[in-house]
């Protein structure tokens, strides 16, 4: 997309565009390690400024929070998706999709999730709910069950 | 407050606050029953109008869609709070943290979910939080661990 | 309440409350006039800057938009009661309620719409549809039919 | 999508686009009736689990709400229109702009409807007009006044 | 609150009422001491859980990212009204006031400030803006220029 | 897009797909000329139906609430950069970091802004930081500084 017209991920699926995409700009934004003592990455392009270190600590939290505690990880990435959900945001969907897949959340665990997202966020929840089951199909064929 | 600058709710302390009022309303809106089939039940004051089918009809589907299935219930009420916390309602908040100590959720179960709403929604959230801080302390007095 | 913890307006019902605060802090705000050609008037306790000419543009341009049209002001200020139920604001429900009372709404045309709104906003409008109905009633004892 | 990098709608222009995707995602989360009496029905490609009955439910109050009853069809549409804009909702504000179509909204009724939208949402709103704009051209090619 | 229907805040104005209510729930969550390598504090009242690591952590970002650096505190700090004004957030927005008139913000920044998050976010900020100049006048009274 | 399943900006890198749409919709929208004054234009393709004045107002003060004020024309533009980042509208802040960009904003200065957007907005603002960082490294190519 910085180059042009052509994305350098058209050749891929849903799944594998949002990965690629997430992985790209992550490595911008953090630098090649995401470790917040680390100093910022010079950016191949042009040197550029990245993530201050409030920023790098905020994405470690970021991570950190749905860690198994007295609440196992799967609960809290349900607890992600839901309100991933209610806000309506796709891409946030689709991470916790990924993320509650491989934590052996089954179809019907997804969909009585879903109605919960449906139910407390209402009907403009829908076109996320479309997207999100389009993305729950696709990532399934790279994640065997 | 229909009558005038007295509250009926002035004597009792949030937890009890919040629960008379939502009951009230709920029957002022809902009728004395909220079957849906039904026809709509006249009002003490002034035979008014109050929920369509349709109306009646969510508020069904809003407490069917918490009860125990393939996630359960004590789950499903989590998925509500989180929702309602990033969503930012304080009512919403209260009520379903009413629910999850019914289900028996601990307080460290309930930090863990507040640590997933104040990542995902962000530091908007915390007055939010601490007024749903407030009302757990409140409604932890009304039901005996 | 700028003055210490005794408020001008507990010896009012809600309707009165609502109107009361909304008049005091207009007249705070945009001074004696809301003319946008006017310069900003002194205001009495602490000759206060107040609105800028932008402010007092968009204050114009709100009024300006519900007024008959190719819609009839009815319609539009259902516009507003539904958008003000979906945004979940307490104040512009109530605002655009005693509004649709001037222009002849039934009650089961204000109901049809929060139907809309509950559909398309989901429970979490459900606390806001309880006050925005505890106004409703409020407000009927203060408009003959 | 979901075989690989191709998408099925690549010759159609955005309303059909719009209206192929729907109605596959719809049959996909609802199965092939909508019927929430009906079993869930067998997804072609991989026997997916779909909609629970809570949500067939869900779908049915989003279209009964709509119906004509004491406000007309139309006016609901416009509701739909309005709360789909402030809560910024592309696909939503598409489907109604549809919707209202089927009810000979005319392009003046459409834009003093933008005009509530803008105000009640604010300039964030702009970027979804322009988009509910562009589809409204298309839209009315498909559908002769 | 937590003992009955006694607030200990009557006797304050809004301004007081604000900073002990947050004073006081800070000190519930955080325990005595916001240090995120300090151990829960035993609440006084029933020895309640409180804030996880990750909550402290997040507490902390929350305050070292308004913190001079390339942008001045002021800065951010009007950065933080806007934001938390367009999200329509009450104590947010009280919050960044206080902090921003110790900034140094004037009355007419503020307004210019007003304008943007009124522009941007619609007239659903209006009444957030009314409750947001009435705690600016007790606030100048709290805090001379 | 009007025209089946071709886009006139297939050719255009994002920053200048960005601008051509808005220009164009814009032209389609408000008319040859922005002037809140002059009668609505034709519409070369089918003399639609326009902005109404209420509209044309609208986008005027739009743009009014940017310039030098009390405040500099770059700090107000950091805060409608910040607004649409907690709001989360891609397209508001692709606007805002271009005309940042011309008011001279440093890479440090955006990301101390951004990180205000993320503390108070949460990690749902993260999948738009990450199109904005994209959008910002674009928007440098085409802007020397």
């Amino acid at each position: 997309m910085t180059g042009g017209n052509t994305s350098p991920h058209d050749h891929l699926d849903r799944y594998q565009q949002f990965q690629a995409y997430r992985t790209r700009m992550n490595a911008r934004i953090l630098g090649a390690s995401a470790n917040p003592d680390a100093p910022p990455s010079a950016h191949a392009d042009h040197a550029s400024v990245g993530a201050t270190l409030n920023m790098k600590r905020f994405f470690r939290l970021d991570g950190a929070c749905y860690e198994d505690g007295k609440l196992p990880r799967k609960t809290k990435e349900l607890l992600g998706l839901v309100a991933s959900m209610v806000l309506r945001c796709d891409d946030c969907i689709a991470y916790h999709i990924d993320q509650c897949i491989s934590c052996g959340v089954t179809d019907e665990e997804f969909f009585e999730t879903f109605d919960v997202a449906l139910i407390v966020g209402g009907s403009i929840v829908i076109p996320h709910l479309r997207r999100g089951v389009e993305f729950l199909d696709v990532a399934r064929q790279h994640t065997p069950r």
